[in-house]
């Protein structure tokens, strides 16, 4: 069994710290951990420090006692948001604060919660936080990184005893984010966006009017593009300048499509964990942009689905397609990890929900009234559900409507490589 | 070894949440606990929501993160109450909620840090907390109670395995609050109860003009009571009638002297541990109430006294007596636990800083410009530091001049047994 060394994983909160949330001298951090991290937690504090933080504060999740609290509390209790917690999402969106969020939950961790309960108290709340989000959008650095759990590791590798399957999603995350006990993982990851840079350019060129989907599966799909999209990929740059990676690992290119004009069926390659819970082969039919009809094996995997649906009226629109090859470095793993951050980095995937202003051209000087008409959608869910399969096939029609291949046989063509 | 049942353990968890905060129906619950605490804390939140409460949060600490705060963050940065902060303390202070502490931190968890620092910015920040919590005293319950934590358990018992270590400092706790396998701990504490009244009535009977402390470590000292005094144990009852338990275990019977009254020196007979660093073999030598001289075997030692006595100007003066017997359960358990809890119920103790008001009779009527003037010592400190020695003798003086021994070679006399 390899030993993860400390320090290569002090390394990796520094990675995080600096190119992930990229933070800046003088400014405050949020980290978000659950409560078993705390070792890995106050590497990223000590970290994010260094890099010169005015302070760093850690909020602390822990699955166990949220499943109590949506037991136990009433819906009018979980619905509440008291008058300093308001106070204190308007601070953070004045403050703007780095945000680092660390992943290591149970895929499994929230299963048997009351779902209509939870969503009932989710869109409540979300009423009164969506105008200090909205704020903050685009204006902060943020960054969702992932070290192993327990019972995660144990999902991600049940045949293994629990310290080896720590051991054994430890080293399976750090490849995943290109960092070795010998190399700077920062140079590599400048080199990565400089790829990603190159990417985006020779997609964004076509001006594509129009992606259609195809795979031996069942998938049969088009979606059209606003005009003003752009494909994304790699680090963002926030309205003051700064740098970050939202996401860690990201091997995605993705882009958000126009809402209200998507047809056909897109059947799921992998299984989904939706608010700490497994939906499994699933199913979605489109009709002008909207979820029609949809189905899973299994029923309460369909009930879990028309709870998601029907979040909002967003919740049953696109927000985002990406592309990510059959044989994305993390695909070759060949590991399920029952976490978005990973597996949606596995396999081409799209999400139901909100979609990224960011993928309009020029949207440092548009507004909330902008996005809507360009078609954006909006809604207080974003999920993204897996599509890639081996065969997959997907060309882009241009305006002209000239097709060109750019997925076959799961992967990119020579010209997007 | 023996192995703590679960069953055994979720009990306790019941008790602290019945019997220590007596949570009531409909109420708000605040749990405090340290981050490596998950699985007990959820059994408290748990019991709390049977006991009715409306909702139950948990506010984790880490103190490793403490640490980097107070290393790399400015004092300006750490005296820094916001907004909301403040807007969260109001709102506290207006819901009165069943606060419960769970404690199972290293007592060296904070060893090292900058105390100066630490200092000012709690002197800071008491400024802006101190209205709220005088808006709470005595008006809603809180409990403290233990539970091992495995840096705490090893220092306890630096001899054995982490594991053993666990185990047996489980069982040392578990004996100090009467929970057994078998047993309902309810019942005990409420027969335990009843003799604190007894005791505490048996002292109030003689309105003590003065104690007079000697034993042969040196301790030569004598202590004036307030006219008003009165001497408390186990249970209290705040201005809204409910019944609590603020300290589990407790064996002390307390009062508050009158500030201003004290002369001479005592001996400290245990280490204590101060803000996460211990602090050996030191004595005090008082007068006029004000602590005027003080020395410690080791100059580390001496100056935390130094930090700890000049935090504000109530530091140096006394706000407690307690009356704990060798022959004290916890006394012949012969465990040092670097932990106040504990070790105050282990040896007859002084507290420097704050008084409690309600060591005053008809305090439900009084304003604090009443207490002021009564004699109770004000502070933001509250240290409990250990004379016990197994020749003490104590002494009571009415007004009409009668000699009482109420102590003798250590223990309780007749009397008061």
């Amino acid at each position: 069994m390899v030993l993860t060394k400390k320090s290569t994983i002090k390394k990796y909160a520094k990675l995080i710290v600096r190119v992930g949330a990229n933070v800046q001298k003088g400014q405050t951090v949020q980290v978000y951990a659950d409560v078993d991290q705390a070792e890995f937690a106050a590497l990223v504090v000590d970290e994010a420090y260094k890099a010169g933080a005015k302070k760093v504060n850690v909020e602390w999740g822990c699955d166990s006692i949220t499943k109590l609290n949506y037991r136990h509390a009433s819906v009018k209790t979980l619905s509440t948001i008291l008058p300093w917690q308001e106070e204190k999402m308007k601070w953070q969106s004045e403050e703007l604060p780095a945000r680092i969020m660390i992943e290591s939950s149970d895929p499994d961790g929230l299963k048997g919660i009351n779902m209509e309960k939870m969503q009932k108290a989710s869109r409540a709340r979300y009423k009164i936080s969506k105008p200090y989000s909205e704020k903050m959008e685009n204006r902060h650095q943020w960054t969702i990184a992932a070290v192993p759990g327990e019972a995660w590791a144990k999902k991600v590798f049940p045949g293994l005893r629990k310290s080896q399957a720590m051991e054994k999603l430890w080293q399976a995350i750090l490849e995943t984010v290109y960092v070795t006990d010998d190399n700077d993982p920062i140079e590599v990851w400048n080199q990565v966006n400089e790829d990603f840079k190159t990417k985006c350019a020779k997609l964004n060129a076509y001006h594509f009017e129009r992606l259609e989907y195809k795979s031996s599966n069942g998938t049969d799909f088009k979606v059209w593009m606003m005009p003003k999209g752009r494909w994304c990929g790699g680090g963002e740059t926030d309205l003051n300048g700064r740098y970050f990676n939202p996401n860690m690992p990201t091997i995605e290119v993705f882009t958000t499509p126009e809402k209200g004009k998507a047809e056909g069926k897109v059947v799921s390659t992998k299984p989904l964990s939706y608010q700490g819970q497994l939906i499994e082969n699933f199913w979605f039919e489109f009709k002008d942009g909207k979820v029609v009809d949809f189905g899973a094996e299994k029923d309460k995997d369909k009930e879990l689905i028309e709870k998601m649906v029907t979040m909002d009226e967003g919740a049953s629109m696109i927000g985002e397609v990406a592309l990510v090859p059959c044989e994305s470095p993390i695909n070759k793993q060949n590991i399920l990890y029952y976490n978005t951050l990973f597996d949606e980095n596995a396999s081409c995937h799209i999400a139901l929900g909100r979609g990224f202003n960011d993928c309009v051209e020029g949207f440092e000087d548009l507004k909330k009234e902008d996005f809507d008409a360009m078609g954006v959608n909006d809604s207080m869910i974003h999920v993204d559900f897996m599509v890639g399969a081996p065969d997959l096939s997907i060309v882009g029609y241009t305006h002209e409507g000239k097709a060109v291949q750019i997925f076959e046989n799961g992967n990119f063509t020579a010209e997007f490589n």
